[in-house]
């Protein structure tokens, strides 16, 4: 398998930069002082359409050549993917086809319909979601894009890591949220290639440890009934983003929902930034003591800020 | 009476620098789209005690001569003021005398511990606060050091302004929420002093708008009984305040509870950025066509972002 490579990254921030942020890193006194290291947040809650899957689906549409691109994308989510591959379809000006669940919330179907994506619903299983994706590739000839497994996306992930190793050298760490696993294998290849002393770990619920498993069998486990606030780490890891994470990820540590919660709460309250519970994970490890950073310089990836603000997890 | 000047608003920014944050200023393509304006918003979130209130509380602990700090200084409040001045006091390490209502929530009276103030408890009245305050200042001899009456403090503020100015020159406006005044006299000095061709426009909730009707009467309206979500904006008019806004401020506009919520719900999603409701009036008014802005360039401060996360005004 040939994964994306440094000079393919860097032609990929560059292709993709008219199209995203190049988000902030932030820092936290409070948090430096309770855990005796220095942190580095890279905040891509500020990264269009609120996380960094804009990166992977600008690098994917902007990959196509002119003939393949003007018959359109296409993909199956009701997530921050749907969104981010229906804004760069707009921004190149091809149709976007996404197929979502017809219990998807409104909130997000008028979200991917604001960027001009061409929604089509389908009963909520995975197999009606794939086979009503399969029916509309067929019928238009417009390209698949998968939120993760594929290897356009990945080497869009990948710059956000490049981007906080470019302003913050010498990380002894950077911890980054595992789901299907395109942030984690784009951040684990620029790591690679750009700061290879730097050691990766993922950072997953311990009620989605699929990638856990998955990491220390050696051999694919898929995410069957997780159980997690984190929405975003909900998927199984893909064909491409399973041995790029073998092969580069250092461990892989698992936390508990109420950490993931309180580290969530403590983010809002000590940094003012609005974080997806997903992105509370790598925070969360190190605040329950699941993995020791005293001492260390280490990078965070925010991975988004998309959340129901309705139903925050802080009650009472 | 005697303002500060710009001379003395430099030397402030010089004082206070090693114990505050320069904030960050951030924009949003959303709002700038919606209004057809270039919006840059001072985000005071991000201060230290997550207000501006840490400027002039540490500019009036830092401005004291060694014999008067000695023995401490001293307020009465529940809310950002007094973690800020007890913050400044144990930076200076000198005694923070903090009177707060029996009633005041135990988060803000841990977090004014946390900080080392010293805090006395009385009757939840003004009267109470009030007798308390001057009974331990008679005792100790400490200076009172007002939330907001205070050039010191207003100094303090100002620096806000001032960095905004430093960062975008050529703003057409300043919007900035007005309580008692204490940020927005210092915006306005600043602004007087160092970008004379802006104009501060004073943004205020309808439901306490007594400085909308002092400085249109001309005479001072005190705050009585005010109905607000914006918590930092239930105080009345300063004697220092009330004269430099009256001389330096073009205008005050006043804005519906429903548009305040309105415009911090979008603050959150859109800018991914924790805000008090009080911040959210300036953006407010804008929204909801209380004042045109089309075409501008235009300053706003966001005051701070405590806010009870527990009791999101976000309903569905």
């Amino acid at each position: 398998m040939k994964f994306p490579n440094n000079k393919e990254i860097i032609e990929v921030a560059k292709r993709i930069a008219p199209y995203i942020h190049r988000t902030p890193v932030l820092t936290s006194e409070y948090f430096d002082k309770r855990l005796g290291a220095n942190l580095f947040f890279k905040c891509e809650n500020f990264q269009k359409v609120g996380a960094f899957k804009s990166r992977g689906a600008v690098n994917a549409v902007f990959s196509l050549d002119d003939k393949d691109a003007k018959r359109g994308v296409a993909t199956h989510s009701s997530g921050n993917h749907a969104q981010a591959l229906a804004r760069a379809a707009a921004l190149r000006n091809i149709p976007a086809y996404i197929v979502m669940p017809e219990t998807a919330p409104k909130v997000k179907v008028a979200a991917v319909k604001g960027y001009g994506g061409r929604v089509t619903f389908c009963k909520p299983t995975l197999q009606a979601r794939e086979e009503t994706l399969k029916k509309i590739v067929a019928e238009t000839g417009a390209m698949e894009i998968h939120p993760y497994d594929n290897l356009k996306v990945i080497a869009g992930q990948a710059t956000a890591a490049m981007e906080l190793i470019e302003e913050q050298p010498d990380l002894d760490l950077i911890l980054c949220p595992v789901g299907g696993g395109g942030l984690l294998s784009g951040t684990a290849l620029s790591v690679h290639f750009f700061s290879p002393s730097t050691k990766v770990i993922a950072c997953e619920p311990a009620g989605a440890d699929d990638a856990y498993r998955s990491f220390y069998s050696g051999k694919f486990v898929p995410s069957i009934a997780p159980k997690t606030i984190a929405d975003g780490l909900l998927t199984s890891l893909g064909h491409f983003t399973f041995p790029i994470i073998r092969k580069f990820v250092s461990d892989i540590v698992r936390v508990e929902e109420s950490d993931i919660i309180e580290a969530m709460q403590l983010t809002y309250e000590r940094m003012k930034i609005i974080i997806e519970p997903s992105s509370a994970v790598p925070l969360a490890t190190i605040l329950a003591k699941k993995l020791d950073v005293t001492g260390k310089k280490v990078g965070i990836l925010i991975s988004g800020g998309n959340v129901d603000l309705n139903h925050l997890p802080f009650d009472d």
